[in-house]
């Protein structure tokens, strides 16, 4: 993608921040619990889109990097797939 | 901890490494379903020990990150924990 084109599409992503060929954002949760759910739906989003971003899971957060690196960079899938997970807090 | 005896700990640890405050170790699997059940096996003993490792979680790897926030360093804890996860590998 161009970086005009990454800049379109992070302005429709609430939250998130680009760091070079990654976009990335962190969701707080109020315990571990909570966390864990979060990841595994997570996961499950992973699963069924084929698409897999490092997750760093910490007591109370879970920081969600999303690269494609099979294209080198950045790519639509990534946006698409960053929506889905914010959609889990949506529910 | 003393570093002499954070040394000793180690040893009784099998390809952990120490960086700081922190003792590291990344787990390998074969897919997406094993990293998750190892993910959520870890989580179990997380909450059942009461101290939470730093997770980063891959396609296919996982890296398991201890350290004890309140002693501000290493703990006998830490490394009590990881021979625990260490164990499940073991099973």
């Amino acid at each position: 993608m161009l970086d005009t084109e990454i800049a379109a599409s992070m302005q429709n992503l609430d939250g998130w921040s680009r760091d070079g060929n990654t976009i990335v954002k962190t969701y707080h949760f109020a315990n571990y619990h909570e966390t864990m759910a979060f990841v595994n739906a997570t996961a499950w989003i992973s699963h069924r889109t084929d698409h897999h971003p490092d997750l760093t899971v910490g007591y109370n957060q879970c920081t969600v990097a999303y690269t494609t690196h099979s294209a080198g960079g950045l790519s639509r899938k990534d946006f698409a797939c960053a929506a889905r997970v914010d959609a889990l807090l949506a529910l």
